[in-house]
């Protein structure tokens, strides 16, 4: 089969692998309907985490069952399913009070960008849809599998609930399902920080009620201004920055709740400032195994269209250039299908 | 009259102060009945918060109202008062929102260890109890002004409850009656890093199950060890050091949380690890006005007795000596009475 290698920064390749294999007998083989390029991917992309071999690439996949192993017991060829990024056993403490990415047996789900993909503890793993899905269907379906639980995960631990005043930092992918999700949740004012015109469109269409164009110290200075001097209630940190996370802490109300999924990349945080920011942090590698029913259900019926945030769709063999077009900021995120 | 003023490292004086007067007409004033050297004052008396020039000292008070400005409602003279650290009008958003330590016209009390002392918003600030205390009530009275009220806020937001496995980090007097606290919240397991066996026993005196000596990694490895590798549901941080605040994190399962309330020298988080730790930070200041009512019944009716941390009682005028027991650890907590 054919897939996406990473072989240093800005060098993705589309080349041939070998077929993956079940190699313990609680993996599922699945053929993948589509794939496509997380902002994660770019700490790698542009050289910021270092590749030290050819890796193959992507994390994000749906698609129709080809074989189970011999242990797997709800899971079953044929089936339309789902994953998360880290496989689980769902069994774990870990995994049952609802920290599926910390579980105990966690595996990196690696190579998705491919026509065929491993996916090991299938059965903790894994979740079917209702039936087969309809094609249009598929994108929303895709979101489940890390972006669109991810945004949702920030908005949970954030504590979105209906009538607080939410901001989102980040209008990349996740920030814009982080937007969905706290609509969904009830939120009565969502303030989405973009500066990108199509971005803030989507935002909006998404449930953003306010858009802020600041950035840093103007950026909070502006969203205390729109809260009577008060902050936020809840906070959706979706970079990863010193500044993306100085701006969500310094944009909370005392009592109020950061929550950070994107994945921090030389943030340190001042121990004595965090203090008197009387704020609850909470986030890191979103469990979404915990959200699929759930999330699958609200897609399903056309509750929720997270399918949204692709802009931009490519045969799979064009993963390099799905890559660029995030990397320019020219695409929110690119969908792929083999 | 006189009082304690720090004039530099390990220079406490007992000297003749000017009488508080009411300057703002919402001011009461009070006859100090007892007053208390604070862990935090610590950071001040050692130098490590460098003392700019002769400071009143202390800030923890109780006592009768002997007089109240004109705009005073609620508060009356011939009262019994308990007040926080921190003055709060109780009516600001922040207030409403239980964070009186962040109240939007807070001021910081300051030369509690005397005989009389001004306290600012005093509707806001101080809460009198149901009649005239015993005099052996006082001492657990004297807590809830700070210390038993951190280390509720601890316990509060950490989520302890029922059934769950908490962490004390810290065997100082906040570390002590976060331990109560916990008790009190009904955790079922509490394990308590001490090495210091008088400490040791009036954390099992406050209801701690487990105590553990091992410090740094070495406890971290020992609180894994007694979890079954899971961690605690929740972890009191009652230090405030770069270490503390790891040992706390590394305590914690994934999901847990850590309650804050060691005020932070020198402490930097590293955000990637924090975000792999998949742990809820909390704390802060503690909000005690926001307990003093459900604290005072506690105390008032015997369910709780947090004036068993003072282990030394002085005069008001051996103030320097109360310090020096505290700064070598001969004392837990030294409790002045004018």
């Amino acid at each position: 089969m054919k897939g996406a290698i990473l072989y240093g920064p800005r060098d993705v390749r589309f080349e041939e692998r070998e077929d993956p294999k079940i190699v313990e007998p609680t993996d599922a083989i699945i053929r993948i309907a589509a794939t496509c390029v997380c902002g994660s991917d770019l700490w790698s992309y542009r050289g910021i985490n270092r590749t030290v071999e050819p890796t193959p690439f992507g994390h994000e996949y749906c698609g129709i069952v080809e074989e189970v192993g011999r242990a797997v017991r709800s899971i079953k060829p044929g089936q339309f399913v789902i994953g998360s990024f880290f496989a689980s056993d769902n069994t774990c403490p870990h995994c049952r009070a609802g920290y599926q990415t910390s579980c105990q047996h966690r595996e990196l789900v690696g190579g998705a960008q491919a026509e065929f993909l491993r996916v090991a503890l299938a059965d903790g793993t894994l979740v079917a849809t209702p039936e087969l899905p309809p094609d249009g269907l598929i994108p929303s379906l895709l979101t489940l599998s890390d972006v669109m639980g991810t945004g949702w995960f920030a908005a949970d631990v954030a504590d979105v609930k209906p009538g607080k005043t939410v901001v989102v930092v980040g209008d990349g992918a996740v920030g814009l399902l982080a937007t969905l999700s706290a609509r969904q949740m009830g939120a009565d004012r969502i303030i989405a920080m973009s500066r990108n015109s199509s971005r803030q469109a989507l935002a909006r269409e998404f449930g953003a009620t306010d858009i802020v164009t600041e950035r840093g110290e103007a950026g909070v200075a502006r969203i205390r201004e729109l809260t009577n001097d008060i902050g936020a209630d809840a906070v959706l940190e979706c970079v990863g920055t010193q500044e993306s996370m100085q701006q969500a802490i310094g944009s909370t109300r005392p009592g109020g709740s950061v929550g950070y999924v994107g994945v921090p990349h030389g943030v340190e945080l001042d121990g004595q400032k965090l203090f008197f920011a009387h704020v609850r942090l909470h986030g890191g590698p979103a469990p979404v195994r915990r959200y699929l029913p759930d999330l699958i259900d609200l897609a399903w019926n056309g509750k929720i269209n997270p399918g949204k945030v692709f802009d931009l769709t490519l045969p799979l063999e064009q993963v390099a250039e799905g890559y660029r077009a995030m990397d320019e900021r020219r695409a929110i995120k690119t969908l792929l299908r083999p």
